[in-house]
């Protein structure tokens, strides 16, 4: 059965979206034709618009603005530290537990020699031009633990100015977690980094 | 952290589509936002003309003309067989099949008088005029085996006029499936509905 051009042009672009397959999309757009014109034509403006949403020129989280919230709060400027993320998606986890009143660095990815991703293609550079514009004098690499991760940790570490001090967040067990079920190398980190109660 | 009010449009609008909750929609749309601009211009185009779409007259298949290509073939026409489903997914799993070859008639649900939804708010009453005119020998009920499904299948047969066979698809185990993980409904049906081999 052949579907209707516009449909199939919707379940095609569906289907571009990470972990959604041919079902999915077509169970999204079917959802979609039932719904009211006006909403269809906001959500469709609203794909659109999406060409247009602005990156802070400072550390890259995504914006309506030159500068992004975090990076005019005078009291995050003030901080002295910035913590480094992968991608926007880590710096809203990290926001979300509201512990962290510093500024970010969004790199936009990771080392991946083999993927020919270097530090040109990162945000690299400007994140060590900031480090001297705003005195930072702590860096928290919060980059996810696999192989490229601590990669481009180990490049951040070896090329800030020295005198400012490099942390990264800490790994082991994650709260509510079941150590019966955790994979031998979260167990192993866990070990390595336990502390005095 | 305040969202851009374009990407937090979004966001809300993919929240709305079966089995998306926040975290998808945030990465459905942070993932869109690396798209190029021309595919998000088509995206939302697709998307408002998702309203545009309409049905076939007489099936109420999905279709872009008045009515569809099934309802318009004469081989299909002239077989007197009409397959009832629920969806227009439904009648898409079917002609996946290859199968068969007749009509379809999709009804926009099954009857669900707690939910107010009699025959009025379906097509049943538009299947009972094609029964007529195309001279319908046979009608096949393929409605998802819940009890709303039974219960609009034995409205069905009781109100087609006689002379017309009514029988409804076979229920049992799936292909590929494991007798040991099945529930015991589905195990009774498929002892039910033995056949000699």
């Amino acid at each position: 059965m052949k579907l209707p051009e516009k449909l199939a042009a919707a379940i095609s672009y569906f289907s571009l979206l990470p972990g959604v397959g041919e079902k999915t999309s077509m169970r999204h757009a079917l959802t979609m034709m039932g719904w009211r014109a006006e909403e269809l034509e906001a959500f469709g403006s609203a794909v659109k618009e999406l060409a247009n949403i602005k990156k802070c020129q400072e550390c890259f989280i995504v914006t309506d603005q030159e500068f992004c919230s975090i990076c005019e709060s005078p009291l995050r400027q003030k901080s002295g530290i910035i913590c480094v993320v992968e991608s926007f998606a880590d710096c809203m986890a990290i926001e979300k537990s509201g512990e962290y009143t510093g500024l970010f660095h969004i790199l936009g990815g990771v080392l991946n020699p083999l993927m020919g991703i270097g530090p040109e293609e990162l945000t690299i550079n400007k994140l060590f031009l900031r480090i001297k514009d705003l005195n930072v004098f702590e860096i928290i690499l919060a980059l996810n633990p696999t192989v490229e991760g601590d990669v481009t940790s180990s490049y951040i570490k070896q090329n800030v100015p020295t005198g400012v001090k490099v942390e990264r967040i800490g790994l082991g067990v994650p709260m509510g977690g079941s150590l019966e079920y955790l994979d031998a190398l979260t167990i192993t980190k866990a070990l390595e980094n336990r502390r005095l109660l």
